[in-house]
């Protein structure tokens, strides 16, 4: 503030009615104050933030993988969100590992960030105290709660509903292509599945569940795992659209036909679903209202909100050309 | 430093031995530094570089568009050859904008970040100025220069020809969906492509180009605009893959065969461009090259280099099934 009143030629008090408005400040003075801001490139929005709280302009944004354009999906709305706040989200990937995870958490708490939110893969509720001890806030984007803290989450209950539905009229054999066993909270997408399969009269046996990354290449590999088994699915499920990709990659590459054969179902409805030939049909978790309803719950607590909320954000069955 | 000594019950000069291996210290007080550490969320280079030169951990990629799997390539092979370094990409997009492309280099600057690099979209020259004034590290992926300052450049001189030969022996009238008008340094792959053209006896008219942003939206549009001209293509080529679905997408709409009637031509070889169906001719930009050129200016800047470099990273012609 001292280098803009001197750029400007002004008192850092008149700065900072300029930058508060709380006291009438002359045309000509404001307009040198915000040319000295300007010259010294902040924004008005960032250093008004700066010194209120301290707090950087940043929000990072920790996801898994950055290459899935679902992430980036919630990246950019997410930044739409929060654009009027002057705040600018930074996107970290950890490639789903926890030492990553923990070292985000920490630089972003170090850098004094605006605030996190995070789809946390490997690491456990516990990791999370030192954050909410620093007072920064914080959102988690995932399927399970993480403790007291901000959570965005699926209702996916009617989607996978109507899923099964779908595949039950002509498949009898369904499959998951699943996330690794490590991840925190297990599998609630598995779960799910494996519970409502018994109301349509089927089951997902433990044989017919395979684990792996979130990744194409898992997907690939998880798939050729259940083409090879003696009790070979007719239906696929997969946690995500990435998986699923890699799904179809190999069943071209064994020219197996898709939907003719086995049916396929993503999850997410990331970009890419719509690209893929066949269309992918999936489980939609829309990203722009993940973002949306992430964006709010920040922008609460920058407001002083004190009690941690839950968001459910419902997911619907997409039907393409899979099943 | 002094809080990490407070926990561990040692001396600000024993975690400084400790961190700089500079002189020999018993394993249990190395233990319990290391356990102080790592309670107070720091890992051991993080806090031997912040010790070292006041930085952040972290590197800003900064990009007009994080959607584009080209950057989502860019940022993860970037992060796992800075990652040896104890550094963390954090990935942030300005929908292509000069004040967001300027807001977030201001922010890298005053949050002291180990170094940028970016991909500028509207900025000039003179907007790095004060980047270069505070001496953190910088590298700019563009096609032209942005003066003395590190720079990742494509050459795709011998792809381009590849693909103007293999256009020019069954097609008459090309055509370009290019960026906007105002992007800084104009559009070097058009006046590429237009020089090139000439060589193989055909033009590239200005009623044949059009431009938008690179965005989906603007290659569906682009194409729309190209297929009503009465001189009508039969080749197009797009400012990037981005583009090109989009016009892959209009063609569909309007019932135009590709590549029986038009043939199309992409640019950066991102992900999408062998998920879509036709698989995607283009002129491959390899991300993970540009992204390995950055990540050695980067360094060899952080240990001290002082004069500018220019890194060429070779284009390269993929044919695949829209020509």
């Amino acid at each position: 503030m001292a280098d803009v009143a001197r750029a400007a030629g002004v008192s850092s008090a008149t700065v900072s009615y300029v930058l508060s408005g709380k006291r009438p400040v002359a045309a000509a003075t404001r307009a040198a104050v915000e040319a000295a801001i300007a010259e010294l490139h902040f924004t008005v929005n960032v250093t008004a933030r700066n010194l209120r709280t301290g707090s950087s302009s940043l929000v990072a944004l920790i996801v898994p993988d950055i290459a899935n354009p679902f992430f980036a999906q919630l990246a950019a709305t997410l930044q739409e969100e929060l654009r009027g706040l002057g705040l600018h989200v930074v996107v970290c990937s950890t490639r789903a590992r926890r030492d990553e995870e923990q070292a985000l958490l920490a630089e972003a708490v170090q850098q004094r960030f605006a605030g996190v939110v995070i789809t946390p893969f490997r690491l456990k509720p516990g990791d999370f105290q030192f954050v909410a001890d620093s007072g920064m806030p914080l959102v988690v984007s995932a399927d399970v709660s993480f403790g007291p803290i901000d959570l965005v989450t699926p209702d996916a209950r009617v989607a996978t509903r109507r899923a099964l539905e779908r595949v039950a009229a002509q498949r009898r054999r369904i499959a998951m292509i699943a996330g690794p066993r490590d991840a925190t909270g297990g599998d609630p997408r598995l779960e799910h599945l494996r519970a409502l399969a018994l109301q349509f009269g089927m089951s997902l046996p433990h044989e017919l569940v395979v684990r792996g990354e979130h990744t194409r290449e898992a997907g690939a590999a998880g798939f050729r795992e259940l083409m090879s088994r003696r009790y070979r699915p007719d239906a696929v499920f997969c946690g995500n659209d990435v998986i699923a990709v890699g799904a179809m990659d190999k069943a071209h590459e064994l020219g197996i036909d898709i939907p003719g054969e086995v049916a396929l179902i993503g999850h997410d409805d990331a970009s890419f679903a719509s690209l893929v030939r066949p269309q992918l049909t999936t489980i939609r978790y829309p990203a722009a209202d993940v973002a949306r309803a992430a964006a709010r719950l920040l922008t609460e607590r920058l407001e002083g909100r004190k009690v941690h909320k839950t968001v459910h954000v419902k997911a619907e069955f997409v039907e393409r050309a899979t099943v």
